[in-house]
């Protein structure tokens, strides 16, 4: 029994602080890593890998739409041409600002509206699994269980995890009460605590209507951008723990060269 | 006796064009291609590496300032640290857009303003030699001779290479004569051939003084921008190549994998 | 009969060149300054209010998306509320411009993606209008006839100016042929200016199956972003005055104040 | 005895929030609204307007360099001619949004690197006061006393204000002590408001070397950035108030009008 707890992490954007990365970090084994387009700068990616790695963190590119003032949560109707080459853009970017800090990218995660574009957008799905593999194969894909992305990115060999959220509410089909309804999100620490425990040792989450189902979930997406977000993944982590479950990033240990430069 | 010939390409916009990419690509040997900050966007970025694998011609990044509107022209007080990181952003966000189509960077060559500041400002010429050794240190690197930009690639292990330019006046220390005085540019084209020519061959240019100055140059660097520029790249292409100088990238072959994705 | 011939103008950006600004002006009557979202900035707004007082021009601002790199084509999802706001935003940034030189602005008409949306959505054409008619009631809203935006328009009170285009096929019902089908624009200079013709002087536009379609409109809109399009629009302008047609700003006409400052 | 009480104001831009605004906006008497080129957005712009009106406290404009992602912080080679036509358009912009709340200007007052560069640039202070004066001659210019802003916003017929700096130490000539030298920041809250009741009755300030250095100022800076901002503002209000100094925006009272729209 083993389980990945990611988060964003990295969108702070010059003297703009958002997130408590510093105190979530050390309880999370994935950091999905802001590229500049929906948040982040430069330095921000930098700090935010070295934070990772201080904690043996993997860490993922995060990339958004070019929509910085919408921090990337409006849809806009990208080209799958335009959005392959913004996501290449966007790895590569972080790529390379890991590399100087001895890090390779373990995996790739969809923002925002893009996340929920690639769900159901097959040729926007397919742009963005092959924007990734067209930078490194070895990158795995992280996305919603059976989502467009997932196929996408299996078409094209990459190894994909499913994504399951801590604090969401599912349907008896699997997919996500939707936020426009009553009850999408859990705000019951110990629901969202036994949940998850459930699912990691049994991969079974409850739906609304009380059906039990099965999602294939290698990951589980936590949040940080709220006060005392740090309390509640902690709490995560050490139940996960004291069950048993061993909480490691999904594409194994970190192994950190020493830094270049 | 061998030259590379030199210029700035990828700098159009959305649905911005600039320059005369297509037409001068066929005779330069090495491309500085914008990343984003000062002109270029990921589209333009892609379809300029694919034009220059097509014609044999080595890529390398040119990072700018981040300052658009001003297309990189325009000095601004940036830390060393913020350099180093928006240098490493871009040259990986270039590499990774090279690396979709199975070509690796040859060089990186600063633009603008960032050029000059870095001929002079040793804090900021060590920023951009450590991003460019932190992201890859077989990444050559383009600057002026005799600038604290060599000095810094030097001291960062990076072979660095000499910049001559074809159209610009010397004085008698080998320095550029200021675009503020007269005759700085030449805009003769026989001239700016004749000049190149000796300078391939004999490594020597005459200053404004009429002075003989040895310049250790492995690059040219040539204009893309002008109406009719491709008539001038290619006169001096094949004027190189009558008199038997061999005109090819400064890293030598590029060897391009197959593409993938 | 009076006819009032409108254009995008204004469209450049820092470095970047687009349109034939200078070539197009002394022909046209009613300018549609880009305001800085998807196109244009301070200076290059300015020296297109300066251009349009020059050949007695009225200017009007041309709002569109925040989507410099996607020149403000691409739909996005924003809110109503943002999108009133960057409305204002812009209008109020060109009015200021306009004002530095003497100009009073005489219209709005959206941009691309905008105007597109704010044809058929009716909260976003609330939003627009709304926005207009907070910053001036005496600003005309230009917009497609029959559509959302200019029932918007006159629910708040502004005089609201049925447009035309040019060189577009319409369908019976007086919309026009989609982008998407064969015969949408019409690329024969003769045609449109037959076209236009008729339209000035008896209101009528023969449709694609053959229907007389009569279209109030008080404006047409030409194009100056192609080769040698001034070429058509002073034919046009000939055509019609040569018509006895008056081609006039359809807010009068423009009366400039002495510039401040 | 009057004084005003000015702070910065709507820096916060998207998703990301800077700045104690609604707890610091009671106490002070003019707001310096950003104008989204170093911070803030159409949104925020407009909501801070509408903070300030409720508030009775009057708004300027707070135009700075076009760089987000450096708050304005950073200086930059800008030309006068780029300086005035940005300020113009930023004036304009928040002048829009002011307008569509029924709120009329009071006053400008330049942002960080810029506020800096217009202390001693004669050319670029010349900029501003030019742009200013082409918007509206009825805005007061705020700036350092003895600064070439002020002497440029004089030239141009603007009525000018000398600014004091709550929480910072004086050179016996006026000049504020450089914050690179110690002691340039006063943190102590009794000395903060000693000194600004004194400023305020007396119109002096006592230097770092004990001279007693005479201060045109109508304007005192204060700073809401901070945790726990309103608490000094607030003490600051209060004891000029008991000291009989009426605390007002330096403009007259603000009437706000019906908001438009």
């Amino acid at each position: 029994m083993q389980i990945d707890l990611n988060c964003d992490m990295g969108e702070s954007f010059g003297a703009y602080r958002i997130g408590r990365d510093a105190e979530v970090m050390p309880f999370i084994t994935s950091a999905n890593v802001a590229c500049g387009f929906h948040a982040g700068d430069p330095g921000v990616m930098r700090e935010t890998v070295r934070l990772a790695r201080a904690h043996g963190v993997a860490v993922g590119a995060h990339p958004g739409l070019p929509d910085l003032v919408g921090f990337g949560r409006r849809e806009m109707h990208v080209s799958p041409r335009e959005l392959e080459d913004a996501v290449v853009y966007q790895v590569g970017a972080l790529a390379g600002l890991a590399a100087a800090e001895g890090v390779r990218l373990q995996h790739v995660k969809a923002h925002g509206a893009l996340y929920n574009m690639a769900v159901r957008d097959a040729a926007l799905a397919e742009a963005i699994a092959r924007a990734v593999a067209a930078v490194d194969r070895g990158l795995l894909l992280f996305g919603l269980p059976g989502s467009e992305i997932l196929r996408a990115g299996e078409r094209h060999g990459l190894v994909v995890i499913g994504e399951a959220f801590a604090d969401r509410a599912y349907e008896p089909d699997g997919s996500l009460v939707s936020r426009r309804k009553d009850g999408a999100v859990i705000h019951d620490p110990d629901q969202v605590v036994a949940r998850v425990r459930r699912l990691a040792k049994e991969g079974v989450v409850r739906a609304v209507d009380g059906t039990e189902v099965t999602l294939r979930a290698g990951t589980v997406c936590t949040h940080g951008d709220t006060p005392g977000a740090e309390v509640l993944v902690r709490r995560l982590r050490e139940a996960l723990e004291a069950d048993g479950v061993r909480v490691a990033p999904v594409g194994g240990t970190v192994v950190s060269r020493t830094p270049r430069g």
